[in-house]
């Protein structure tokens, strides 16, 4: 049986209670509210996954559902921001029953992991396209911006990187001894939502790693108008990307491959101290424009860019 | 030239200057930041717009551009809200210069209109699906919902209804002697932005006809618990809808036709005095569940609805 949208919307994506005190209003009118606190500041990004172009026609509509928020609040993590609030652009061929059940159970239980409300939305009919817009709260003036690095800032990595860009290649086709955490890292990654809340009066610029960590890295030096000098042996690796590097010679997989949503973020040698647990120092911050590698001893300019779209070399 | 997907922001959505104090970050970061005054609440809403579906693939992209931002801002003016500030996410499948240039010209012309920033957004390859999120402003408790209309109330409609409509059937053949009118309507409606303002102390419920005038007052009627009693001969009709309607019997068209985005909304007695200008009483509210439609001196309940996505009787 075919369903209406306001069956849809009050079927898979209505709660009772609501879930936090930003949320005034929420599904059901012309506009939601929301009530911002006056000592806070609120952090607003979007983020669009297409069919085909971001995920596979047959991906688990579950992970789906999930990644497609967790991307959206891993660029909030990167401001320090608080998550509060998310809206759902849902533009799908048909109201298949299934397939929104898995979406919204992977959408939801993460949403409800960071008592973030979905207020709001749209539901179309056409090819398969979802909008998040996430909105999160930061204390007035101290948002992690992309234009804060200083010459002899120290650079950070918050965790494993490379995993993400591992599990794509597994899912076309690289054959891996131990496939599981590189695909769950692909599928259903995780933000960094605390660490970003415990970097706010410690990080001097942050970014999180959505296009590899050489093109958001190069995004800060560009933004701080600073270069870098990473040391590659320095990048916390896991062994299943240690092994694909080892079998391939692919060493550049944990420069460009994208999707890991760790943050990557500069500090202050004096500030080193606060750093968090599990974070890895990768280089440091440079006045020479530019980003630079350390590799075996040598140091090499690294110009290859991550993932763009409309790039005339699009990979 | 391929366009990379940075080129493309920077050259076609990046403004030098900020165009409301509300803005504190735009463009450019892992997020924006808003600054939401203490006496306000935000208010959001979200559409999205898919070729083939809300328009036409060889619709003028300029045309486009101002009714993505109209039929959002229609919505915060639906709530009484001020627009502030908009995201914008563009899935196209090849980023045509010509195609964007006009596209953003009617985006950006409006967006300065009502002083609203655009803030973010993303940009992706695929089929064409256009996302807005529009945010405004509104003082504290005052937002105009559909849930507030009482037994008594007076309805009333913002202008005439059913030029949008009648667009529609002109873009698809219908032969009319003045189509200018309705084509423009249909095309480039203005958002009552204005007015939602102005019945902020005025108004007891409202909403933007964006289905239909009869599926938008439902929902008020559903949302409030009441009914209403609507005087056919009181709507306003444009003479070319009314030499439509002469012509060809359809005197459904301003019922059930959408996208004329005048608001219809219901005020107390005792505050008709304060109705803005141009307003058109068309009826009143009553008790008994449902809509009635007076029409020729007969009373008849009025079922059928407005455009549902993914209804099973979908027009």
């Amino acid at each position: 049986m075919a369903l209406s949208e306001f069956e849809l919307i009050r079927r898979y994506f209505t709660r009772q209670t609501p879930i936090n005190t930003a949320t005034q209003l929420g599904i059901g009118d012309d506009c939601a509210l929301l009530q911002i606190p006056a000592d806070k500041q609120l952090a607003i990004t979007t983020d669009t996954m297409v069919e085909n172009v971001h995920f596979f026609a047959d991906v688990n509509p579950c992970f789906l559902g999930h990644k497609l928020l967790a991307v959206n609040l891993s660029d909030l993590a990167a401001m320090g921001a608080k998550p509060i609030a998310v809206s759902l652009a849902l533009t799908l061929l048909s109201a298949d029953e299934v397939w929104l059940a898995g979406f919204t159970q992977g959408f939801l239980a993460l949403a409800e992991r960071y008592e973030v409300e979905l207020i709001g939305g749209d539901t179309t009919q056409g090819p398969l396209t979802l909008t998040v817009q996430a909105m999160g709260l930061l204390p007035q003036g101290k948002a992690l911006l992309r234009s804060g690095a200083k010459p002899g800032d120290l650079v950070f990595v918050s965790g494993p990187i490379g995993d993400a860009g591992l599990g794509l290649k597994i899912m076309q086709g690289y054959a891996c001894l131990q496939p599981e955490q590189a695909l769950a890292r692909f599928h259903t990654p995780m933000p960094r939502v605390e660490l970003g809340l415990a970097l706010l009066d410690v990080a001097n610029a942050c970014i999180d790693i959505s296009d590899g960590l050489a093109a958001d890295l190069n995004h800060i030096l560009q933004q701080s108008e600073v270069g870098a000098l990473i040391t590659f042996e320095a990048i916390p690796l896991s062994s299943p990307v240690l092994a694909y590097i080892e079998a391939t010679g692919d060493s550049l997989l944990p420069l460009v491959a994208g999707d890991d949503y760790e943050l990557c973020f500069t500090v202050a040698p004096d500030k080193v101290h606060s750093v968090p647990d599990g974070c890895f120092q990768i280089g440091v911050i440079e006045a020479e424009p530019g980003l630079r590698l350390a590799k075996s001893g040598f140091i090499q300019s690294f110009t290859r860019q991550g993932y763009e779209h409309f790039s005339a070399n699009r990979r």
